[in-house]
């Protein structure tokens, strides 16, 4: 089993693993251990704390390269919007880590295959197994397949559709005018800023980044409805 | 006054800046920028978002590969040991940043060059352009020397005295029996883990680990701090 993941992990992104060791490790849940003994106590908790820091590195270095005018603050929010439980789950199913998970008993009766806490956790002790086999560069490419492909996208920006839910918010007192504008649009068409506010009734609410005029909306929308949380 | 910077940084740690742009930004605290319209609004914060990821997996490594026993909780507690404000600040002025850092006046009026928070952003945002300049195993090798000795020594580990803390904390109400005992040491000569107990009156109150009697000492007192704390 474990020969086929490293058949498909070579196959579709090009990982040669020197060493299994690091790669069953990180494909053995707790539950499993706990009921084989030849495990040795070994099972991925350790690694995913290594492959969570992989992650905000490579996140990081991303949003500050890609986002050469963002603040701090933002660049911040925008980190935690993809370095977590829902991304990292849906991208363990994406590399079809689910399929080669080795549980427990109890686990895999639970349903434990399925559960996102556990995939997420599972991605990040995948990505901890490439960087300590192939380093810091490696892992990157890697991750610039998997990952910023879908930054790019704004999908893990998207996660959520927050301009259907402030509607929804400004509306339980009836009808609103709600407007989103596009302030401006910085840099070349491939690596473009869009900067939006959202207004209701001509007052501006909030104000949005993003890599896309939708992004940006959504970012936008979320902030309103922050803001209305508040109050 | 750059220039001095980088003559020090190459002499004392072999690093030799290819491009200034990331040094001057580290250097720029957000006060001068404000008060220097040729800075164009650049300043440290972004270059210190992206140093706290690296400086996070750094040290996730670092523990990682030194403690191949500890489970993840206790590595997750350790880190935040180390990664804090206290160590950044003291590294900081370790680099002698704090000659370096470019302050607005106010901020210079208000003893910022002293500023604790101020020194801690200023080591990240330095780590930050070494490893943009760089790369990552560079930046590695200026962190085994001034951050990896100081985790081995314990120093870290050892900001606060928690030995003293519990022991005053448990003879408030008169004079008991502490004691520290060694259950187990794991590992070869240099590269030794300790497991310590600490006993009230022949009972066992707490555990710790650590890379010396003394630092393992620590971490139990410290536990067994955080437990009397919950009662």
């Amino acid at each position: 089993m474990l020969q086929e993941l490293k058949k498909r992990v070579l196959e579709e992104y090009g990982i040669q693993f020197q060493d299994e060791k690091y790669l069953i490790e990180a494909m053995t849940h707790s539950s499993y251990s706990n009921e084989h003994k030849e495990m040795n106590g070994v099972y991925n908790e350790r690694i995913e704390f290594l492959g969570d820091a992989v992650l905000e590195l490579f996140v990081s270095r991303w949003l500050f390269l890609h986002f050469p005018k963002m603040k701090e603050g933002e660049l911040s929010r925008l980190r935690a919007q993809i370095v977590c439980e829902k991304s990292f789950a849906l991208l363990a199913k994406e590399c079809r880590l689910d399929q080669f998970v080795l549980l427990g008993k109890g686990e895999e009766a639970m349903g434990g295959r399925q559960r996102p806490a556990l995939l997420c956790d599972l991605f990040e002790a995948f990505v901890g197994a490439i960087y300590l086999d192939k380093g810091f560069d490696e892992v990157s490419q890697f991750l610039e397949k998997v990952v910023a492909s879908k930054i790019q996208d704004g999908k893990f920006l998207l996660n959520q559709d927050y301009k259907t839910d402030l509607q929804e918010e400004l509306q339980k007192q009836g009808s609103v005018k709600i407007e989103y504008i596009v302030n401006k649009e910085i840099g070349p068409s491939h690596d473009k800023e869009f900067y939006v506010s959202v207004l209701l009734e001509g007052q501006v609410l909030a104000n949005g980044v993003g890599r896309s005029k939708k992004a940006a909306e959504q970012e936008a929308a979320k902030i309103a409805l922050e803001q209305l949380a508040k109050k």
